[in-house]
């Protein structure tokens, strides 16, 4: 399992960026990953890298047919080969279930 | 108001970084921010840029105290000047809360 | 076009990472992806998003074939829709070729 | 010796950041650290962290000056304690001097 969180920075029509991103994490569900978004990012769960990378793709179409100019993303995949990772692995290990 | 969010690869002493992080959370909470960790990164609210350095300082040395001889730090600020900027705001505007 | 670079976080054999980063930039350029390296990131210029994720996919697949049981990737993309963006026109706008 | 990269996003007044960015650059070298540009954020090379701090407290004050309503940072910082470190040591362990 991949665990990873994506943020996306639409510039180009005004300051917030509440829509759009509601729209990308819309993308993202759509795209059959589990998301958990928090203030500055959205964390994302799947099987595969690829999944996680489609999902992100959509997303980021999804902005740019809004019609913003410029979309800025930034992706950061946790991919551990050791153990089964999982979101829930992850925040039990560190007590913040 | 200034929304953040810090991930510390800790590197040199094993695969699982469980036990630091929840060492730089400590830090970063015993320093008077606000932290909301989730399984990518620690979001955290501040009254200033500043303190969220000093914060941020504080946790980056404890990991170096615990003898990690490379640690990696990725901090995210997002400063809005155009309203009062809050994690909580941010949520709500996601529908997230 | 599309901009961007990317870090990779090889955790779980030694502190330095440079023979598993120059892997990375051998699978990165194996996938016909214009690559810049510097000592942070490599930055990348390739015609889409698929061609940036595939080479992304690759090379952080090679630091896993390694045997690293951790990888960590951070990849940012700037996709600029209102002109031609490169690597070249985005230094010359900076006045730093 | 720490070694660092940040990139800037500012948000609120149009698409193109280069002037912006040529500002914010300047202001990390007024600040006294070693600068290298490129076309995804700004290398920089600092005595300490604070250091580092203080120099984007610097620069991010000046986009903000500007009359960004909104800027977006990302520092990402190598902190190795098992060698002297350097943007030069690194890029010659990579073979990309």
């Amino acid at each position: 399992m991949i665990v990873a969180d994506v943020a996306f920075y639409p510039i180009g029509k005004g300051v917030s960026a509440s829509e759009a991103i509601k729209k990308a994490i819309e993308a993202l569900r759509g795209a059959g990953v589990r998301c958990y978004p928090n203030s500055m990012a959205t964390v994302m769960e799947a099987e595969s890298l690829e999944q996680i990378f489609a999902a992100v793709a959509r997303a980021e179409k999804a902005l740019v047919d809004m019609g913003y100019p410029r979309v800025e993303t930034i992706l950061r995949v946790d991919d551990r080969r050791d153990l089964e990772n999982s979101v829930e692995r992850k925040l039990r290990a560190l007590g913040e279930e």
